[in-house]
Parts: structure tokens; C-alpha cells; sequence
């Protein structure tokens, strides 16, 4: 705590000499992501809070920190005696950081903050809305490589190749049709600043960024000739030939700019506004062509050979899971003392000896009775509980294979489980099956799909704030974009190809959470006179906990459809057990009988 | 057809007097209302096309007509043998009409329209567009009065005040209420284009418009004194001293923008762009604030007085479409030949007996068989079919009561109806039960609840592209806004008074339509640890037609809502009904059962 009241009072002296009355610090990096290396986690080392969504505010009295629903007990918990006031974002009453700094600064106080770390357009929301108040804005404030004396260097893990058996299509290809987009969109080049992005379209990764395999590097594809801004001493000749195979060429990472800078006048860059800096956006000046960046929409669809690959992971994860959920019941059962800890211990032994295994995809969520509720939680060895046989244990927990990404959430009663831990489970699964049935026309975009997992929950007084679906990257990020399953409108229709998690769940602070996820991938349905219609294959393999279910609240298509996945996983996922393996399965996914 | 080909000849030739390649004329008036004088009717004029939405474009080589699916089969037989191309707007294919015209015309063109008739954020648009391709835009092309040698004149019919035993609040408090929204937007008068704005905010109301009770006029909002510009003669000695006793001055219609000029450079004034003409932010100049209109929002929620009309209007318009639907089998019964035209005879009659009718709500829609399936079909006497003992007629009719605006759809079965009937007709029904039955939390908007509508009829293939719901007016617009529930997204919640639609349908082309629709207020249902949730409180009162549920298509909940719905409609409808009346009633009121 005195460590980080110490970098807090530290911070204050720079803003004073700066001459800034408030200061805004994000989660982010230059390449505007959510999953950032550790020598951008300026907000985690001032604050001390560790979640990945959060802003860290600075007024002349007080130093405050927005973050999402799914941080706000983690929140609470690591801010305590900081002195910093947690903001919940996202509830009524909770103002926007621009119209706190409005109503809490004196007219002609300057808030100041690093235009790397922001886009292009959040500079100019923010910029209007401080003028119409008589604040002013510097966005050259940067006093972090002082303070932060012992900051980790960028990273310089080494760049790989993903090969094109498992990537479905090769970099040229991709760098083609990224380019012909380009052009339609009225410029010639475009500059990349998303590191997942640069990874898709070239093939490419790296271990720069903990569970997220991505390289850290700027991009600027063209014609003409492209080029890949990187440490130099990450690329191994044989990348480098690679790269230079399919028209790339390196260069230093913070060559970036002024190269950009250099262009001639008439080049035209296509640059996604809410995906590139302030800082880039100086360097383009008048070349900048705003658009939307071809590669998201591209990168969403997965083709035929990544399709499989998800397939065959989604297999060797479920044997994961299942050996993982053997032991934990073993060991219970022998009596052993088993923290939240030991579980992503033993998910990540599991998972790891399976093939292709790269890495876990996040940082597994092993939440028991009350830290379930926390949405995003992590244990440490301070927090770990110490399992009982009672209550209700959350497993978020995922793994980057070279064939695909994986991100899954099962709740499994340790105990007997309670007719109220029984009623909220079936409420959450109910939607979830309301979800992955779902039947819809082209064109539906998923904030419409929405409610269908929300209903049951809804119509009990419950509800949960997340999102019900995000995109997954195929061995990319296990969150990205564009579409969205969530309760705020995201204009992007699902299509055929698109890998989208199904997650919704139920959080009583201070005595359990639920969450049942699942991957699912939109696929045709049929066609009618009506037109195209798409339906979702449900892509992850592991059973849910049958004695959770209560079979009274169920209809009968229901249960049909948790026996009908129940079935798939022990039909997929046996043969890669033995047999001790394959008993506990076929036991752990016989048929539910429906009560009526 | 002659007539229109003349039109459009004329038409054309006065473009290319003006040196203008194409034209758009909209189905709108300066007010840029959705329902309109017969002043403005220009598109109808020109066209012959009668829908009320469509947007006729004339390119040196064609003239389209662009409208939406309501229309698509009613424009395609107004529009034969016109030399019209139908474009149907929100298909796929369907280009707008910016990117037709960047398409179709040499660079150097120049587009003409009127910029009376646009809203100001339309013409940006537009122009950016048509400019990014080479295009010109001429805002000050208005051949009509030229061409129209009996346009209507601007209508003169009486202004009348709308009591507040039914309104429920004064004028008066109206507009503080209003001016200190305005305020609080940095503004201080306001500028009021929208008829129906007017007539809510002064409770007035007046006959200029068929189907809608307001009044053509401006409104200038001003804590320094009121004015409403109109045609001096609709202004009673009565109303122009109710006016004044609120603080509203009276003066010509014309001098609404002169007066605007005039004001003081220093005067802010409020303006909702997208219903602010071009014209009237010229007028206003660097004087214009742009923000949201405080009286949509205000008028669009109900307070008690009102829902205690609509509940007793609601009563009423069922007593008298239990007389209607009577009439209706007693004469089919009877061997008497009837046609759609009489349908809607028929409605009227009933509902102009009923206390406070004052206008029907909008032209009925008598769909008998396959004109059923032309959403906004409006029978003609060339058109009109006569009904026989067999198939489906979609009645939607609503009426404009001093104390409500009803709305509704009814679909019956004139014979013994087809297994497919029923089926189509009860998967309407489930979508219509889902969504009357919802229970949703605070924030949420209509776009969230929409699927619920829809799911089981996109589970089989089937789909409806109109929205799903509209805001109704209070004896003004049977649609308003600002909250909807539709396949787009429009960013309002839903909130407690606010009088929606419910009426999911089905299209057959050439076959039948459905379309079950009921209004509902959002009302709360209970507050829990997650919140506040609301839920709909169904408010119109007449019978679904009993012999069309397949009720081996429906759950018991589903059942059990068809049957208390019906019981609610017999309590509440019948005591206005005599005997014989009341043991119809009764008879199509009788609970249903489950054939499980």
C-alpha cells in the first residue's frame, strides 16, 4: 500500500510540474489493446489494481479509477487503503470521466494524458466536451519512463510463423484481399497499429503479450511495398525471409512514425480511427483516409481449415477438462486440501500436454462460492479459498492451441447442490440453450439475439451486466471483434464462419456465481422464401454439471438439447480417453429425465 | 396513367430548365412529418403511388420510386405501366439512393431538390456524399407550385383546445417544463417544427391533417414570450386568448422564418436537426443549438390522466369492435355480400358512435386472402375483394378518441380454417405472447425485446420486416417516438407510460397476412437486488379469433395468457355491450384448452 501511495504522491509531483490540474492514465498500449505487455501496465503499477478494463483519473483532490461491473468486488478489494476512489462504470449514477473532470476542475485547469495511449477519436470526444467547460487538454503528458524507474522493457520475444495448415490461408493471400478492400475504400496503403491484425494478416506471432500470441509491432501495407516496424532483434532470418517473400520489409519499431511522416504528400493510408493514436493519425496529417479496417471483418470469418482445427482443439480441450474435473473430484473426494489456486494449476497441467498446446488463453478464473461472483476474478495466494464440499465452484479458463482458441466456463456443485443454487443454475442454462438454439436471418446482428439468454433471468428480478458473446480469435486474441452479443447495439450482423462465446450467468455478491459458456459458430440453418437463415454449431466439448439442473423448470425441448450436446461431447470427446476417463464421462453425461 | 406520364413529362421538363440531372422528391411536408396535408402530397401527385413512405427519383434515364416492404406489393400495382421503377428499400440489393446516384450520373451533375422538405442532417449527408463522387447539390429546386395548378392550398380548418381532463397536465406547465430542458442544453428558446409537438406542448389540436388532429404551424418556445405561427384564420378568438394566457402569441405562418432572421444575434436556440428543416437553420444561422427535442421525450411518457383515458377508450373501441366483428359474421352468415370497402364502413360506423371519436386513427386495412399480405394495403373500389367463407382478413384500425389514439390488428377466419392457417396464425400468436409477457430491467430498449417477437417464426424459416412496435401518440400520431421496437437499434429505453405496439405478423405474398397487434404500456413490475424492471400492461381489449390457435403448438403459459386476456376483455368490455352483444362475447371469450 506504501509503495503505491508513494507512486501515486510521485505522480502528483510530475502533473505539478507540468503544470496539469488532472491527469487520465488508461489500460492500453500504443497499439489501443486490450491485452497489453507488461511494459504498458502503467495503470496497474500506479494503482495496484490488476484487472484488464479500468482507468486511473487524477483531479487536485482526488485520484479515482473507472472499471466495468466485472471488476467492481476486485476492485473494491485491491483499492482498499489506497486512497483511490472506485468509480462504477456502467451503473446510473456513475458520470463519464469527462463530465466528472467538467464538474469537479476549476475553468482553466489543463487535464493532461499521453496521445499515444488514445485514439484519434476519443481525443476529440474528450477535447470537445473539456472546451465546452473552459478545460483545457495536453496530450504530451508522459512522465512514466521517469517514475517508473524499473519499467519492463518493450518486448522481445521472438516472431514465429503460423503456418498455413493451421491458418487456412496464406499471408499474400490475405495481404491481397486486405489491399483490394483498401481500394475500395478510396486510399492506396493502410497503417495497422492492432496487433492482432498484424498477426492475422501476416501470418505471424509471438509471446510478447502474456496469453494473447502477438508480436508487438506497427504495420504499413502498400502496393508498393510493405512494411513491418518491429524490434529487429525479434525477427530470425528465417522470418525475415519470409516476410520478404510476401513483399514485407522490417524495420526498427520506433522507425514507425517518422516513416509515416516521409511519405509523399500524395499517399493515401487508410487508417480505423477508433484503432490508431493521435500520435499516428500527426504523423499521416492530410494522408489519413479514415475507413474501417478491412482485416476485423476478415479476420471474424473463419474459413474451412481453421473451422476443423477449432473442431479438433475443442476435442483435446474437452479431454483436458474432463481429466482436470477427475482430479479435482478425486482429490476432493480423498480428503485433499484444495485452494483456487490448485485448480488452474491442474487446468493448465491438463491442457498443456495436450497437442499444440501454446499457452492458456487467459488467466484462469477459479472462483469458489463468493469469489464467483466477482466476474473477472483472479486468485493470489493471499485470496485463494480453500475448497469445501459444498457450494458452487466458476471455472473460466481457456488455452491457445496453433489449431484455435478456446474459452470456456463451467459451475460444478462441490456438494449436494441447494434447490436455490439448482433454481439459478437452470435460469442461466436456459438462456444459454434459448441462445444456442437460436435460429435467425442474415443480417441479425447479435445485440438481438441478446435477450434470449437474459429472458428467463429476467423474468425472476435477475440479471447479469456482461456481455452474453464476444468474437474469438483463431489462436489470437480470446476476445476480439466485430460482433457482439451484448445489451448495447453492435452494428455488426453475425455471419457464417464467425466463432462467438455463449456465456451468460448469475452473480449474488457474497455467495455464489454462475457462468455457462460455451463457443459457438454461426452456420447456415436454411433458405426460404424468407431468405438466408443461420443457426449456431456449438463448438466447445465438456459436459455441464448434470446435478445443477433442475429438470421441473425445463421444458422438454430443453433437456433434449442439453442430452443431445451431452451425447456429442462423450461421442467426440472418448476417444482421445482412457478408459477410466471414458467411464467418468459416459457417467457424467447420461441422459437428464425430464421430472414431469 | 396518362395523367401521371404528363406529370412526370412536366416534371422533367422543368429539371431541365433549372439545369438539374436529377431530383428527389419526398414524401414529407416543411414540418417533416410522416403524416401530411394534401398540400404537400407532391410525391403522390407526381406519382400515383399512395403509400405514406416512398421518396420518387428522377436520373436523366429513370424515374424510381423507393419505399419500404409495407409498400412493395401495393407500389408494384400503382406503379404499372407508369414508366416508375419500384426500388424496394432494405433488401440487400437495394442501393441508397446517394450511392444510385453516384452510380447513374456524369461527375459534374447537379441534384436539385427542395430544402424545405429535408431535414438538415439529410442534406449534409447527402451533399458529402454526392460531392465525394463529383455531384452537386441545388437545395432550392421547387418546380410544384409551377407545375401543381390545383395544389390544395395550406389548411385552414379550426384550432381547438384539448382539454386537460383529458390531457392531464396544462400547457402551461408544459412549457416550463419544456424551457428548463432547454435550458439545461445550453439554449434559450426553442424552435418546434414537429406538428405533433406543437399540438401536445399548447394542448391543441385541429383537422388540418386527415387521420392525425394537429394543427400546421411553427413554434417559436421563448421564457421571453411564445409564438405560434399559423394561418391566422384557424385561430378562434377562444384559442387566440387561451394562448395568450400562456404566454403564446399568435402570427402568420409565413413569417416563421423572417421572425427567426430577426432575433438578436445573442438569442441561442434549440433545434433537433433531424426534424429541422435546412430552411430553418439557414434562418437561424450561428443563433441554432442543436440537441434533442425535450418534448419528445415528455410527451412520449403518460401521465395518469391519460392511461386512464386510454383505459377507457380501449373499452369503448372494443365495445365497438365487438358490434363491428358481429355485423361482420352476422352478415357473411346471412349469405350478404360483402367487400373489404365495407369492412371498414363497418368500423367506423361502430366507432363513431362511441363517446369522444372524433377521426379514425389512420385509413383501415381491410386485407381479404392475399391482399392481406400487403402490409399497408388500403382497399380502392377497383381493388376491393369480396369476402367469401374461407381464408383470412387482416382488419388493422384504429381510432382517435379525445381521451386515446387506438390501434389495433385483427386476424379472422371467415370459414373453417387450414392446419397452415393455424400454424402461421399461432406462431404470430407465441411471438405476440413472448413479447406481451416480457419482463425486462431498467435501460432496456425495444431492439432488445424484438427477437423475442420473432423467434418462433424465424425458427421456422419465416420472417415479418416491419417493426414489431411503434409509440402511440395520445389522441394525436398514431406513431411517435422516440422508443421503438424493431430489427434496427434506436437508442431509447423503454419507460414507465409509454403507450407501444405489440403486432408481429406474417406475409404470404399471394396467399394471406397476419397480424396480431395489441397496444401495451410499459409499466414497473418489481424492484430487486439487480434493480428496477418493468414489464407491459396490455391495453387494448378485443378478442383474438378463438378458431385459429393450434393449441398443440403452445405451452400452458402460452394458453393460460390467450385465456386471461380474454377474461380481462369480457369484464371490462361487456358491461358497455347489450345481450345479445354480451353473449357473443362471451361465446368468442370462452377459455381455451390444451389439446395436451
Amino acid at each position: 500500500m506504501e509503495e503505491i501511495k508513494k507512486r501515486l504522491a510521485e505522480f502528483r509531483a510530475a502533473m505539478k510540474g507540468a503544470g496539469i490540474a488532472a491527469a487520465i492514465i488508461p489500460q492500453t498500449d500504443a497499439h489501443l489493446g486490450e491485452y497489453i505487455a507488461d511494459h504498458w501496465q502503467v495503470r496497474r503499477w500506479l494503482s495496484g489494481f490488476t484487472g484488464s478494463a479500468g482507468t486511473l483519473v487524477f483531479t487536485p483532490s482526488e485520484t479515482l479509477l473507472w472499471t466495468d461491473s466485472r471488476y467492481f468486488l476486485q476492485a473494491a478489494e485491491q483499492l482498499e487503503r489506497t486512497g483511490i476512489t472506485l468509480m462504477k462504470d456502467g451503473l446510473p449514477g456513475t458520470p463519464s470521466i469527462a463530465a466528472y473532470l467538467a464538474d469537479n476542475l476549476v475553468k482553466g485547469s489543463t487535464v493532461g494524458l499521453d496521445g499515444k495511449l488514445f485514439a484519434t477519436t476519443e481525443i476529440a470526444e474528450l477535447r470537445a466536451k473539456l472546451e465546452k467547460h473552459g478545460l483545457n487538454l495536453n496530450t504530451h503528458f508522459d512522465p512514466i519512463d521517469t517514475l517508473w524507474t524499473d519499467r519492463p522493457e518493450l518486448p522481445s520475444a521472438a516472431v514465429f510463423i503460423h503456418e498455413e495448415k493451421f491458418a487456412g490461408r496464406s499471408a499474400a493471400d490475405k495481404i491481397r484481399d486486405t489491399l483490394a478492400q483498401v481500394r475500395e475504400q478510396g486510399a492506396e496503403a493502410m497503417f495497422v497499429s492492432g496487433l492482432d491484425e498484424i498477426a492475422w494478416v501476416l501470418n505471424i506471432r509471438s509471446s510478447d503479450v502474456k496469453r494473447t500470441p502477438v508480436a508487438t509491432a506497427f504495420l504499413y501495407l502498400s502496393p508498393k511495398g510493405s512494411t513491418l516496424f518491429i524490434k529487429e532483434e525479434k525477427v530470425s532470418r528465417e522470418v525475415r525471409d519470409y516476410l520478404g517473400a510476401i513483399g514485407v520489409g522490417v524495420r526498427p519499431y520506433d522507425a514507425a512514425l517518422p516513416v509515416l511522416n516521409a511519405l509523399p504528400d500524395s499517399t493515401t493510408v487508410l487508417v480505423e480511427a477508433p484503432r490508431t493514436s493521435q500520435a499516428v493519425i500527426d504523423a499521416l496529417g492530410a494522408r489519413a483516409v479514415f475507413g474501417a479496417s478491412p482485416i476485423i471483418a476478415l479476420k471474424a470469418v473463419k474459413n474451412r481449415v481453421q473451422i476443423d482445427g477449432v473442431r479438433r482443439a475443442m476435442e483435446h480441450d474437452g479431454a483436458a477438462l474432463v481429466h482436470a474435473l477427475m482430479e479435482i473430484e478425486r482429490r476432493m473426494a480423498a480428503g485433499n486440501t484444495l485452494t483456487e489456486l490448485d485448480i488452474e494449476e491442474i487446468l493448465t497441467r491438463h491442457r498443456s500436454a495436450q497437442p499444440y498446446y501454446f499457452d492458456d488463453s487467459f488467466d484462469t478464473i477459479a472462483g469458489y462460492g463468493p469469489h464467483g461472483a466477482i466476474v473477472h476474478y483472479s486468485a493470489t495466494p493471499e485470496s485463494a479459498s480453500t475448497l469445501k464440499p459444498e457450494g458452487l465452484l466458476l471455472i473460466d479458463s481457456g488455452a491457445q492451441y496453433l489449431w484455435g482458441t478456446t474459452d470456456i466456463t463451467r459451475t460444478i456443485a462441490l456438494g449436494t447442490p441447494t434447490p436455490e443454487e439448482k433454481r439459478d443454475f437452470t435460469l442461466v442454462m436456459k438462456g444459454h440453450i434459448a441462445l444456442a438454439t437460436a435460429i435467425f436471418p442474415e443480417g441479425t446482428r447479435g445485440g438481438q439475439l441478446d435477450a434470449l439468454a437474459r429472458q428467463f433471468l429476467w423474468q425472476e428480478g435477475l440479471s447479469y451486466l456482461h456481455g452474453t458473446g464476444h468474437g474469438v480469435g483463431h489462436f489470437l486474441s480470446v476476445h476480439e471483434g466485430p460482433q457482439s452479443i451484448r445489451l448495447n447495439d453492435v452494428p455488426y450482423a453475425l455471419q457464417p464462419g464467425m466463432l462467438t462465446s455463449n456465456e451468460p450467468g448469475l452473480y449474488r455478491a457474497g455467495v455464489h456465481g454462475i457462468r455457462c459458456e460455451n463457443l459457438v459458430l454461426t452456420v447456415p440453418a436454411f433458405t426460404t422464401e424468407f431468405g438466408n437463415f443461420y443457426r449456431f454449431e456449438t463448438m466447445t466439448l465438456c459436459p455441464f454439471d448434470l446435478s445443477l439442473f433442475d429438470t421441473a423448470m425445463m421444458t422438454p425441448r430443453e433437456i433434449e438439447w442439453v442430452n443431445g450436446y451431452h451425447a456429442e461431447v462423450a461421442r467426440r470427446v472418448s476417444p482421445l480417453l482412457e478408459e477410466s476417463a471414458r467411464q467418468w464421462l459416459a457417467e457424467k453425461t447420461r441422459p437428464l429425465r425430464s421430472e414431469k
